[in-house]
């Protein structure tokens, strides 16, 4: 196991719309996690995980892969539109079957302050039985690589 | 080609979610499509379509299928929280290669008024190529059987 | 009743997000309309319709305003993550007391194909009384100046 | 401050749409999220919480009221359509000017297994400050009577 000082190395950016807002007129709760989760994939991308959309073609189905076990938000800014944010991913700790992604999403309206921060755990399944299995060695080296 | 009376044979229950109300406080456009989209699914398991979550098995995987090309709605009461909704779905056009659905949304806060009323062409396709193939006869039987 | 050449004076562009996918792998039918709703809101401000939060401070909250009655939209490509948007929006026709949008959403990955386009017809209602009122001129004029 | 044995007493009935689902063919997290506000709506129904719809008319809107300050969430089964969940909603703590709620979504495909489980912080807030304000008396009476 190896905890590392978050460097969140993956940004994104995205527009706040107008239908992220709920009936309070703040973007809802919900949006905080699908933001999260375009960090995870973005993330995921760049360390070359298995291929997102698992569905395409069944040879190049993987038989393991990332699963989301637990995640988190505190929510620190009343977001509304028109906004954009930016989200911000990293690894703060890599183990043997998983890992621990941490998020945060800075709003430009808000002179770019954290609007919301989380962490999510990320467990490496066996598709088939459910179970956990090691992660891959070259995955592990990647994500190395990217918060070095 | 035929034409027929729609019966909306297919009907779901459902409540509204506080979170589908947009800062507006109403239910938002998009989810009266949310749930023409459960009526399409529910009519779609009725006649026994190929199955749903097309990427399980390889060898399960249909080489052709529904794929919605075009859908309206008219917009006939404002939704809010809390309402149990019905939706009911029919299909009054038989084609070739597409049918056309109907579908309806009775709202029980106004009296099982239509809230929400709306159309969805939806053409069977050759998934590999793109282009409509024709309706298995099957099918239009068992849509046939359905609405009579 | 006046009818215009649809001139798309509006655009905003917007990442696809990994979760705008459903169960089929593609970018699901209800977040068209979402992105037709972004471009709405974007032409709303454009034009200075009344404040859409409108739920803010009393004082300020009109009693009239946009209501959408009815919308379609016609799926032309199946749009995947990773991608990128852009949404365009007109009005084609203004009436007494509605107005007719035209939307359409183009795809970077399809060479900035038509992946959608659609239509909204939007009234102008008493908020009080939910009846139709005639639009306000200088509303009319800011449209005309947008799309000539 | 007051800890309490949660017994999860406010229970809300939904079925799952077919678009709950994301590309890897499961109910995507943020729908999780979704079930845990609607328990929360409806716990707070049930105690007499402010007004839901803030911005109906000016003089019914509070001054103050509820904001989820955090929220988490362990995802225990890969929910699927079709099923039904039940969301079970109680408070385990109540504060001088915040009280914490705990969630439980069973899966009725699942023999009523937990698929899901967490817990929110909510913090009673003075909505023109943004500052924390303590809890009125009543609603922390209402809770206790209704976890007791």
């Amino acid at each position: 196991m190896e905890n590392v000082e978050p460097k969140y190395p993956v940004k994104l950016s995205t527009p706040i719309a107008w239908g992220d807002m709920d009936a309070f007129g703040h973007v809802n709760n919900t949006v905080f996690f699908r933001l999260f989760e375009s960090g995870r994939i973005a993330y995921f991308d760049e360390v070359q995980m298995p291929p997102r959309p698992i569905h395409q073609e069944a040879e190049d189905r993987p038989d393991h892969g990332p699963i989301l076990a637990s995640t988190n938000c505190d929510f620190l800014l009343p977001l509304t539109y028109p906004d954009n944010v930016r989200v911000e991913t990293g690894v703060e700790r890599v183990g043997n079957s998983s890992f621990t992604m941490v998020y945060r999403i800075l709003s430009e309206k808000f002179g770019w302050k954290e609007a919301g921060r989380g962490k999510g755990v990320v467990v490496w399944c066996d598709y088939k039985t459910g179970k956990s299995v090691p992660l891959p060695e070259d995955i592990k080296q990647r994500m190395r690589t990217l918060e070095s």
